[in-house]
Parts: structure tokens; C-alpha cells; sequence
């Protein structure tokens, strides 16, 4: 049993996509999150500037007594995460392993689509770990450099006509290559599920990164013995860069809460 | 005479639409640009978190000896620049006065338009100044969260789709108002001018803020006598807080330079 919180971070909301699933399968899990609100969007940066932040992010977690990290950030995961994993003493899981795993489980024809930011599409991190798994496979990536800024700019409906256009220009040449998976390599892109799966049809499965991780945690704390003891309501507690106010507003109906959790600004630039 | 550089700043790109007029008008004055690339867009972060931005961004700058700065942000012009201004011993130039200023003068009918960032147009600020050069205008305001990642992605061609749909949805508003001048409220826009004047008709006259202010400091150096000796050409030198590589091209083919301008890399955290 171990009742310290798990710390969580994205660049701004796409996080919240894996700290709801965490919600619904462990319910007694207290989270610290993280959301990079004056510095997102991540995918469009170098993997240097990448580098600088993500140390920063887990720098300021760091600051709370933690059991372990997930890095809740395609972008983050797949271009620095291997890099910087060996500087600390707690584990910190990424959404590359989680979300491979789940699409060569759930491909049939191996030929699998990824979405990601630019950088994660350059990283070829996805592709290298869904080959590893299944060398058969066949991954077709496109980066998607607007979607994370129509996100985090509330433009999320189906019915939305630039979500529209937006999506079938960057889903069309997976279409074309009849993949039967796609995975959603960046956690902002759940919150875009409905549009995305109308786009693609009800043949293509798509990979939640933001779920995958999510249950790639479960079932390692579980089996770690690692999960927190008794039965209370895990707390959540949320940090963010930039202001609290629209981040409290946009969480609680994203995380489908009652009231508004709990958002504090904190000065990343000093960890 | 002054032959000290000039220093200039925007979030990303949009601020070499002011330094492509100052070239032009005035080909021997050396000029330091900063662009904010690891933290871009700003439009969308709040007041707090711009004040420190544009703090960091003026601190770096003065680490030349220069003889004035142009805030060529629409964002850091209208939200923070009126309380940092004083702070400093040398002249501050924002994109306001000088973008109300020709917008006032050129509306016969005074009913103006100004499209910004969400933070610009919270502001106010041009709707002010606007309306104290001539209170018998009205100013008609749209926020447009979504052009600045449109141009740092490259989507500035007149028949992308995606822009022509995005640009119909925030302009429409503005001509259902009759408005006869359109102010390009950031310094961004004029790269998307041939896409909004396609849309807005040649009826409507298009106030481009980075050259209003160039103009603006053309004409008032000139008359305090503080344009640079002398006929060689000026310098450019250019620094970004991200990767200066794909900025060097891109300044190029903006400023159609033969060559790519000198470009380096800044932590401006340490500003």
C-alpha cells in the first residue's frame, strides 16, 4: 500500500484526458496535476526547449512527496522522456509503451495510423515501439500541428466546421491506407474522439494515449502492491502557469465534477 | 544622429512585418530583433504572465546598448505596455497610437473594425485611442485565437482552405457592420493580409500595425534627429528563445533577403 499521490502533467488540458480515466479506475488515488498553461502548445518546439521544460515540470512535482510520474504529454513522452528517466529516483511512465501496446492488440490488419503533434511524429518514437511489439506491423503518422490550439481553444464540438476541414485534411491520407487502429498520440486528442471517429468510420478503433496510461498505471501500482490503502475519495489538487481561473472552469466539465477542483498558479520558470 | 541599433520584439514571426517597413523606409539603421518562439503565441495567456514575458523580453534587449524598442506585438502593446513603459530610460514604442492613428485617418465613414489576439481586444486599448482622437467613431472588435498558429504553421496562402473558412467566421461580424477600415490589431495579420483583403473586398481599407509603427518611428526619429549617420547598410541580427533554424528561413523569405539573417538562440528565462 502507498498513499502518496501520483503526480500527473501535460502542456495544458490534454492531460486531464488520463487523470479522468485514473478517476474512474482508482477512485481512492489522490493526483497532483500539472498543466503548462504559459507555455503550451509543446508539439511545435524543439526537443531542446522541450527538454528545459519537461525538467522544469517534474522539477516543481517533484516538490510533493510522490510514488510515481506519468508524463500525460505525447509530445513530452516521445521526444525527452527517454533522456531524462534515469535522473530520478521514482518511476515516471510515458504514454509511448501504453498506447503501442494497445494498438498492435487491437490491430488485426497491422496497419495502424498515429496522430501527433509535429515533434512526436518526428520522434518516431510511436512507430519504433509498435514494430519492437510486432514487426509486421505498418505504421502510417501524421503530425497535426493545429490540433492542440483548437483544443485548448474550446473547439472540440463535431459539429465545429474548422474542426471539420481541419480533420479531413490530416485524416485523409490515413483513409487511404485503411488503417484499422489509430492511435491518438497526443493527450488533447481524446477530447476530439467524437469528431475524429465520425471522420474515420466505425471500422477504425481508435487508442486513447490519455486512457492508455491511465490503465497502464492501474495495473502497474496494483501489481507493484503500490495502490493507496482504504477507501476515502482520492483528492485532486491542480497546478497551472499561467491563470487558474478558465483552466478551474474548463477541468471540472471535462472531469465531469461537481464543483471546481482546486487550481493554483505556480512559477514554473523557478524550478 | 544615432547610430546605436534598434531593438524590436514580438511572441514569434509576426514582428518582422514592422521590421520589413523599417528597412525599407530607413535602409541604414541596424536593428536587434527578439522573437519569443519557445513561448509563442501570447494572445492567449493572461495579464500576469505577459507582464513577466515582456519584462524578460525588454531585459534581454537592453543587454544591447540601444537607442529605442519597438513592442511589435499587438498583445504585449495593448495589455502590458502602459504599466512597464515608465520602468525604463529609454523610448518605448507599442502598436497602438500609431495603428488608431492611421485608422482614424483613413475612415471616411468612421466606422472602423479591429481584429487582435483574445487578450488585445479584452484590453480596450484600441477602442480608446481610437475613440480619443475622434469620438464620433465607432470601433467594431472580433477576437481571432486562431490565426496566430495559422501563421507560425505556415498557413498563410490566400487559397488555403482552412484560413479561408476560419478567416469567413471572425471577419463576417465585421462586414455585417460596414466597417470601411479594418485594423490588423497584430503584428501577425499582415501576413495574411492578401487572404483578408480577398475576403473583406477593396471597399475596405487595411491598417497594417507592424508598418504603422515603423512609419511611426521612422517619422519620429527623424524629427528628433536620432536616424543613424552616415550610408552604409544596417544589420540585422536576430534572436529567438527556441531553435533558430527554421526561423532563419522563414525571416528570409519574409524580408526577401539573398541571405538568411544571423539568428541565435537565447534562454530568455534568465532575463
Amino acid at each position: 500500500m502507498d498513499n502518496r499521490p501520483i503526480g500527473v502533467f501535460d502542456s495544458g488540458l490534454g492531460g486531464l484526458t488520463a487523470v479522468r480515466e485514473l478517476r474512474l479506475l482508482l477512485p481512492n488515488e489522490s493526483i497532483i496535476y500539472f498543466g503548462d498553461t504559459a507555455r503550451v502548445p509543446y508539439g511545435t518546439r524543439s526537443r531542446e526547449t522541450l527538454l528545459r521544460y519537461v525538467k522544469q515540470d517534474i522539477g516543481f512535482l517533484r516538490t510533493f512527496d510522490l510514488k510515481t510520474v506519468l508524463v500525460a504529454c505525447g509530445t513530452a513522452s516521445t521526444t525527452v522522456l527517454e533522456s531524462v528517466r534515469g535522473d530520478y529516483d521514482l518511476p515516471i511512465f510515458g504514454v509511448v509503451e501504453p498506447s503501442a501496446a494497445a494498438a498492435v492488440a487491437a490491430s488485426a490488419t497491422g496497419r495502424i495510423g498515429l496522430i501527433g503533434t509535429p515533434a512526436t511524429v518526428r520522434s518516431g518514437a510511436f512507430e519504433r515501439r509498435v514494430r519492437q511489439l510486432n514487426p509486421e506491423t505498418q505504421v502510417f503518422s501524421v503530425p497535426c500541428p493545429l490540433l492542440v490550439p483548437l483544443v485548448e481553444n474550446g473547439r472540440t464540438s463535431p459539429d465545429d466546421p474548422v474542426l471539420q476541414l481541419v480533420l479531413e485534411e490530416y485524416l485523409a491520407p490515413l483513409q487511404a491506407q485503411n488503417i484499422d487502429v489509430l492511435i491518438l498520440g497526443c493527450t488533447h486528442y481524446p477530447l476530439l474522439s467524437e469528431a475524429i471517429a465520425r471522420q474515420m468510420g466505425p471500422a477504425v478503433r481508435l487508442i486513447d494515449s490519455g486512457a492508455a496510461i491511465a490503465q497502464y498505471t492501474a495495473a502497474t501500482l496494483r501489481q507493484n502492491g503500490a495502490l493507496a490503502a482504504g477507501t476515502d475519495a482520492g483528492s485532486l489538487r491542480c497546478f497551472v502557469s499561467d491563470q487558474p481561473h478558465d483552466f478551474a472552469r474548463l477541468a471540472s466539465l471535462f472531469l465531469r465534477c461537481d464543483t471546481e477542483p482546486e487550481v493554483s498558479r505556480v512559477d514554473i520558470e523557478q524550478y
